[in-house]
């Protein structure tokens, strides 16, 4: 029997009592360690995490915690090379696309350090200015951001163990609240092992990070008002998690990303050869392939004017017929596998659903896997799909396929594309592509209404642009809609989450003596 | 049988085909009008304002949105004593608390088209600066916040048939969408009529305001992504809205307000007969007996040292006993009813829930009424109730009695006060009284992060704050927790709630081509 991973709850390690789920590895199949969390009290864990970190972080200053994730930041370096081997073990990922969660977590996490030492040695925050409630100013209101009193519990996807766990607990570290992260069973040892090393390195005041893995079941039904919760998954569970009495009647906070129908648009004026053509191109192939499409901000539609359709068409499936798939641990090969064979099962499903509204662009369902077992492997290669009746395909509108899964479509004028970027009914990005600056900055206002981010690229910034799918810590995270209606990210924006604004209405004496 | 009061949906008047629901005078149980939406196609009216109205706002910048604000102004102005009649005979209240609604009212929407004004020809909002993305400025990221592509949806109390719509539509027009309101039904007639008269003035585009009279049924189900509702009443209603499809699986934000047992704190330092003292005793009586204590942010918990607990008791007792209740109609009334029989027999029974755990320190409850027959007006004088013993009396932080009814509870020392200010879980409002500037300050931080507004009142101010429970467009309205973790008005922080947060990332030519 392979290991149990311990959970950290209540200040100790607690091994749960059951058989445990197994975690295996996707190339291999081989069986690689087992998280279980029966018989852990989970009153006692919630109620150590909000009465006891609680308060010792909220004794702290922004600058003082912001100290904290710096001394995260260097226990993670520090074993990086444990996580990547983790990474390649249990995710199935090239080195690239591990460093997108691994490394991505811990500059996030650096981020935060620094604009939390910037936030100064206080214990609230002003929120704008001092407006006066009168014709004179001898009685003002200061709204302000404290922290809020809970404990914030993370339900995570299992892309991104890694910086899916760090992109939300440093904000919420730095805010003063304790956070409880139950990660997504079949890659939670990556989420566990970083907890485990900055536990053991004692950098953080007891009780103030927490993992619970294994089931989920139970972990709502501890939420107090002032807790939050943030969710990343399905819509379906999303859906639970907001009607969960917690959420429904105790209105306990909760941020959801769930699925996203992200597109790149490449605007009418836009030649088959020229540069913002083939910038769309690159984009769209690195896309589909980082991760093995197993992103959340991945493009899933392309759109494009029916003139150049055939050309895009035939450019992108040039490129992904240069895609090697097969064992991350082969130099060789530039994808690797999907996340379990219960997650190619599913892609595959998706693929033949979009296929009653689309055609075949480029097929790598059959190719040859480098260095892994096609009977094992839970690797499939890239798939692009076409639709040259946008309007009528609504499912590729509607199905998100998480995997290297795009479908390029076909639009009319301008107002078409807009009209179908929008038929993602919210998402959280979308990338513009063009040359001409009046007519992207004016796409990127009509589309910014269904979208938490515009990522527009001209050929200026070819090699400065940071990427469609890259998720950076300066802009929001999260789109309206079928995104879940989430914000994450976004700077000091994130720490809305983790405060609640009150607005003190006061004389100026009175304010003056709050101190910030 | 009386009139039928007529929806507007879908751009005309239609009126409902069933019998409809009964308006009464509360004072002299008499029949006014009726209002009835059996029949009213919902999918029509909802696609209306969302496909007409909202397109029509949208083209238009925000400066001229606020003049549509300041439109709407001189149409009420002009119908204000139909207001104050309607208010009389239907809410039972008194010139002075017909006010606090319909000014107020007035007043809020006047703040907005001011603010907007300053907003300028612009159609979308910068939200911060632009931020560069790597280490060159070559590539930057600036957030906007852009309008929201739906319909506004309220569902209001029945306390501020008349603020209650505006303090929410006002902030909504200003963001360019569209507002259908269903009034609570005991208090509809006032909401209806100022529609009313704004739509028969012109002002706003074809169907960007609506009223929807009658029964609630069906109109979550219209909700669709990028719709938003807004909701005042109970805890209870709060929650299945919260569960409702619309908000659960397609994320139509919703911003609630709910129960609050707000408080008012007197520091420990305040002795009998000070200026402090004094004016929590002024306070606490304009609260309990303004609008009969149908405010949602009203002072229910009065919180005093021990030491003073006798004192507090006498000298509140002493002032609620020169209070004259009756026919608001009658000069010499200065508290007119509650808003129906009904909520007359739910104060009653809240005060027998309170009395089981409090002393009664003064009982209106039999006091003769001026100018009303007991057996027919929802009159009851203001009751103050006493816990001596905080800690026990439970139901004190629990129980929201919707009437001129408050408890005095004793506490030890400053760290029990914050404590039970707390043990409201979550509330509008709390006020504090004292003359330490920063012992005050101190105070308010500690209570901010269970109150949405902090109202601090210093003998300096005790001519010019703008009083506990009057809510300041200025200020935000809304607490978490058991007050529903909402959040309205703060000025131009409304406009959040009706905007889309968006990120654009692009080279510098393309962010100044926005034009913002």
């Amino acid at each position: 029997m392979t290991e149990i991973l311990a959970n950290f709850a209540a200040g100790r390690w607690q091994t749960g009592t059951g058989p445990g789920a197994v975690l295996t590895d996707p190339v291999l199949g081989t069986e690689l360690v087992r998280v279980d969390s029966t018989g852990l009290d989970l009153a006692e864990a919630f109620a150590f995490a909000r009465d006891q970190a609680g308060p010792a972080l909220r004794a702290m200053t922004y600058r003082e915690r912001a100290a904290l994730l710096g001394a995260v930041v260097k226990v993670l370096q520090t074993h990086r090379d444990a996580y990547y081997d983790i990474a390649t073990a249990n995710a199935g990922t090239v080195k690239n696309d591990s460093a997108v969660d691994i490394d991505g977590g811990i500059f996030t996490l650096g981020q935060y350090a620094r604009w939390g030492d910037a936030l100064g040695d206080v214990r609230a925050l002003r929120d704008g200015d001092a407006t006066k409630l009168g014709k004179e100013p001898v009685f003002l209101s200061q709204h302000l951001q404290v922290p809020a009193r809970g404990v914030a519990l993370f339900i995570n996807a299992f892309n991104f163990p890694a910086w899916g766990l760090w992109e939300k607990a440093a904000p919420a570290l730095l805010s003063g609240v304790p956070v409880i992260v139950k990660p997504a069973t079949a890659t939670a040892w990556l989420t566990q092992r970083m907890v485990k090393d900055v536990v053991d390195a004692g950098v953080l005041p007891a009780g103030a990070l927490s993992v619970i893995a294994g089931s989920s079941a139970g972990l709502m039904d501890q939420l107090q008002p002032f807790d939050v919760v943030s969710f990343t998954g399905s819509a379906e569970t999303a859906g639970v998690i907001r009607s969960h009495p917690a959420v429904a009647h105790r209105s306990v906070r909760a941020n959801i990303e769930a699925d996203s129908l992200n597109s790149a648009l490449l605007l009418p004026d836009a030649t088959p050869g020229s540069d913002a053509f083939n910038l769309l191109v690159r984009e769209v192939v690195r896309e589909m392939t980082v991760k093995s499409g197993q992103k959340c901000t991945a493009i899933r539609r392309i759109l494009v004017h029916s003139a150049v359709y055939g050309a895009a068409a035939e450019a992108i499936a040039a490129k992904l017929a240069s895609v090697t798939v097969g064992n991350p641990r082969n130099e060789g090969v530039r994808m690797g596998s999907l996340v379990s064979q219960a997650q190619l099962r599913a892609v595959r499903e998706g693929i033949t659903s979009l296929s009653t509204h689309t055609e075949v662009l480029h097929d790598g369902r059959n190719q040859p896997l480098v260095d892994a077992d096609p009977r094992v492997a839970a690797c499939i290669g890239p798939v692009l799909l076409g639709a040259r009746d946008a309007d009528q395909a609504h499912v590729v509108h509607e199905l998100e396929v998480f995997g290297p899964v795009a479908t390029l479509v076909s639009y009319r004028d301008m107002d078409h594309a807009l009209a179908l970027a929008q038929r993602g009914q919210g998402s959280l990005v979308t990338s513009l592509y063009g040359a001409d600056d009046v007519a992207l900055a004016q796409a990127a206002v009509q589309v910014a209404a269904s979208h938490g981010r515009v990522h527009v690229i001209t050929p200026d910034v070819a090699q400065t642009h940071t990427g469609h799918g890259n998720v950076m810590p300066m802009s929001q995270h999260g789109g309206p809609g079928r995104a879940g209606g989430g914000a994450e990210l976004g700077g000091l924006r994130a720490l809305d989450f983790y405060h609640q604004r009150s607005a003190v209405q006061a004389s100026p004496a009175v304010l003056a003596a709050l101190g910030l």
